[in-house]
């Protein structure tokens, strides 16, 4: 039993007065042999749930679930206040076809110049991007079968790595070739079908690609589910052209933030190979790092496109609720997931983004104290110089504000996607599947399973709320700016190779920022802007008002463009378009 | 661990090869003092959640709910496919006076004639209606306050039964006297507000009837809550001179189908006193049956109106979610529950109706096995009666059609409405109200603790199956009947007065027909048209398309038409309205 607290209705809420509380998380970090006694022990009854519903207090979740009278009703999917249309931008016919919106994207693009990059002596690192294929194409420079093959060697030597660390967990060459061929002929008769013809992209292992089937990264989704066809974003793609590598790896169902996964092997940061991509889109970030890849489609729900994105050095789109189709990927109906693109630059991401659904591609800005609730200074440090750049280059002006209950907008995102991730996940795990989940997606689902359906209910009267305070903020501001992540990418622990790992401070800091795109559908960019003092990239986060991706990519544009001077080249870059 | 089982689509299901299965519950019956001592081991912990585990997978809520693979996203709230107008109907401005609404509504009445009811010799019972006592204060053959001054003498003697069985739980003489008064005077001055204008109504206890506190017939709710304003529908009825007698008793929290009430005494069923009204809506039925009040507002999350309207012999119209405005009621929030009218005929639904919303006042039927799944055959033959006669006089066609996945249907209902109860009592639950209530509120509170948030979405998929199922039987038919209760008024057992009662069984007749109205939002009225063996009331539910309540209300009419011959009075009935 516990006292009772009233919230006062979110209208009444003083936007100005709030105060930013740093989040506490209590969990024990556990990896390796350990994790796997502890699966035991939560998985028991009695020992089990009391264990859970201890943690549960300790992090207020019962105190703000179900001794919290919360006065809005419930939204049980982001509802947007009207919105009216961007200023300046090209209006991309989402019910035209994918290969014309390309065309027009291309159209906002400054004009392309192959000195910049293909001839000219590079002073620094740079990743070929799309118009340079293109460019090489329809040169003759090179063909998609002679780069088919550059990414085909690398891959093959991943997969024999020991221990393993794939960037593609499902990867045919013969089917890569295949594709690679119809493209080098259309190419040859002078007729791609468009700028991303021949264009290589990764698809990350929980969204459909036929013939491979949709797995989650898990050891058994296929024997359960098949895969009949390309999801809907898929299938646009291969319309422009797009030659798929394969499925990339992720955190086994998208359950984590770290992209440790003992079923096929953790994918490794391309800058540091002993740490963390971040998850749980891992192998769709690391491929683009890596270089072998101009682009590739991850999902997010909490994080899972911005924080790998952020980690890796490299360019994420988290779309706004309802803009991308979900029909084919393994979650296709819950409330807070979206499938984005993630590529070496704002520019690339908009061409797939076009392709895939909507959109092309300064204003006044947001944050503080949250802003600086980092692991290393260096974060914030390099966020607010880009910050102070804005101001200067472009004119943005900051504005200070804190965001009010965050800590709810936190339970209500773990809650929603915990029981939703249940609800499709129970018949497998009734029928004997839920064993052979790897531990720290076991632990995940010990907790989820402990949500009440009134504890459900519960937040979506939160997810209510919060929307109207950040509804109240853009009034005030047309971007909300904080680093993507809280931390660079974490150590790989070698025990967490094996059994996996748990560790809910590190989730804690890769997901406070993140969680205003899932729960409330905003659309969210993560941009690389530097590198902490260990040469680790760090990513910053712009958050949009709802369907605002192009105002959202023209302001990624700018960072992008202020930050270029900076870039390095990863530990692990393979420079595939290499024509000499 | 069970068997997973997999839906067909529900696009897929074949509905001309559906078989009707017969709804079985398993639980025991309990009242008195082994109620008392199920509550303790219920609530226990360990041995109570392992009862509640056993039950739930005996009526097969697992495996529903868990063991399923349903192919649909959750549908959270009713949504319908876009309705074509509905043809030959008055158009209800929503958004115009209630006053004006009502003058509206009338003149889609047949003409008015005195001397059919006041003045001629009555050769059979019939209840005095709104246009009665609005011809009699015109004709000043009566007064408002006289009128008053009878309901005020029949409810003061209610009060001080014992065993308590009131009709209002609220009541407070002066207050009806000032308002009375007030409506005498706008008599006096010829410039009544309406027609409804010195009309006697009722209101639920868990709508705001300002300044009484709606307390839902707990014992506690106004030590926590407040009413500071008349509930929107009660301000409109106001508007348009009503007189508002109190706050009438109902099952606590509505959580309850029979009425019973160890709180404040069970309300009687005014045919048959030693029976339950049905509920939760009890003191509204009872009130309008006994004669004392015109009208009654009710609230309907599972057939709280059209089952206690169906026992007590009275009309009783569920309208389509989202139709009434539910600010100012308990649940102001769910996703089934809506306000509604409950009267002696359908005139007087109508006028009611289209003061607290819209529209004004025959064709294809339906429906079978499940229409003859009822207690007593009296049921079934008096509704197909009615069927045979629809389609002599009216020219209906009667279709046969068995609904498909019934039990889904029940299921999905109970884990909406109890997690969403849940959701908003938890706060006072956990800060020690929960012991408070009643041992039947508590039981149920017990089985809705145990839902799980994934419960909950899965509930939400089988929501959108549903919804489904009925659009495509809509195509073939314009209204679905069936009887509106499985048994007529239950006998109330001595031992149930003080500690209450649980007995599923009852549950089950009572709401077996009942809950597409409510998880898919359809509008639905009880209309009553005759009496069993042992003189008790039996309804027949029309169940209309979405946004259809004018042509369910006409053809409601019909129906009362039909069976107006049949009408007797109820053991407890009072003349309010005797002119001599």
């Amino acid at each position: 039993m516990g006292k009772k607290r009233v919230m006062l209705p979110a209208k009444d809420v003083d936007l100005s007065a709030v105060k930013y509380e740093p989040e506490v998380i209590q969990a024990p970090h556990l990896t390796g042999l350990v994790l796997k006694l502890f699966i035991k022990i939560i998985e028991a009854p009695v020992i089990g749930p009391a264990i859970i519903s201890y943690l549960k207090k300790q992090n207020k979740m019962v105190e703000t679930l179900r001794n919290t009278v919360i006065p809005e009703a419930p939204m049980f999917k982001p509802e947007f206040p009207p919105q009216d249309p961007e200023p300046g931008t090209f209006l991309l016919e989402e019910d035209g076809k994918p290969e014309e919106r390309v065309e027009t994207a291309l159209k906002c693009l400054p004009e392309y110049n192959p000195a910049d990059s293909l001839n000219s002596e590079l002073t620094e690192f740079r990743y070929w991007k799309i118009r340079d294929f293109a460019y090489a194409y329809r040169s003759s420079l090179v063909t998609p079968s002679m780069v088919a093959e550059r990414i085909i060697a690398v891959i093959e030597d991943f997969n024999n790595e020991k221990p393993p660390a794939p960037l593609l967990i499902t990867f045919d060459a013969e089917e890569v070739r295949k594709q690679a061929v119809a493209s080098t002929k259309r190419f040859e008769e002078g007729r791609p079908l468009s700028t991303l013809d021949g264009i290589f992209v990764a698809i990350k292992d929980d969204i459909g690609l036929y013939p491979f089937i949709a797995k989650g990264a898990t050891t058994w989704m296929d024997e359960v589910r098949s895969t009949n066809a390309d999801a809907v974003s898929v299938s646009r793609l291969r319309s422009c052209g797009v030659i798929f590598v394969g499925k990339a790896n992720m955190h086994e169902l998208g359950m984590g933030t770290t992209g440790n996964n003992p079923n096929y092997g953790t994918t490794r940061n391309p800058h540091a190979l002993d740490r963390y991509t971040g998850g749980s889109s891992s192998g769709p970030a690391a491929i683009v790092a890596s270089g072998l890849c101009s682009a590739a489609l991850g999902t997010d729900g909490g994080g899972s496109i911005r924080i790998p994105s952020s980690l890796c050095g490299v360019v994420g789109l988290k779309t706004t609720y309802g803009r991308t189709d979900m029909t084919g990927s393994l979650c296709d109906s819950g409330t807070v997931e979206i499938i984005g693109p993630i590529a070496s630059s704002v520019e690339d991401v908009m061409l797939v983004y076009a392709a895939i659904l909507g959109a092309s591609p300064a204003d006044r800005i947001s944050l503080r104290p949250w802003f600086n609730d980092v692991h290393t200074t260096d974060i914030s440090d390099k966020c607010e110089d880009i910050l102070n750049q804005l101001t200067k280059t472009y004119g943005c002006e900051v504005v200070e504000i804190v965001i009010p209950e965050l800590h709810e907008m936190r339970t209500a995102h773990l809650v929603s996607i915990g029981s939703e991730t249940m609800a499709s996940l129970n018949p497998d795990c009734e029928d004997g599947k839920g064993t052979r989940l790897t531990y720290d997606t076991r632990i995940s689902m010990a907790l989820f399973r402990s949500f009440s359906a009134s504890d459900y209910v519960a937040s979506q009267c939160l997810r209510r709320r919060v929307m109207h305070h950040h509804m109240e903020i853009f009034k005030k501001v047309d971007f909300i700016v904080t680093p993507t992540t809280g931390m660079t990418a974490p150590k790989i622990p070698t025990s967490a190779l094996k059994y996996g790992e748990t560790d809910m401070q590190v989730t804690g800091y890769l997901m406070r920022f993140i969680l205003a795109g899932n729960l409330l559908g905003l659309p969210a960019v993560s941009v690389p802007v530097g590198y902490d003092k260990q040469g680790l990239p760090i990513g910053l986060q712009l958050i949009g008002r709802p369907w605002g991706e192009a105002s959202l990519l023209r302001l990624a544009s700018a960072v992008e463009e202020l930050s270029a001077g900076s870039k390095k080249r990863p530990a692990s870059f393979y420079d595939v378009l290499k024509t000499n």
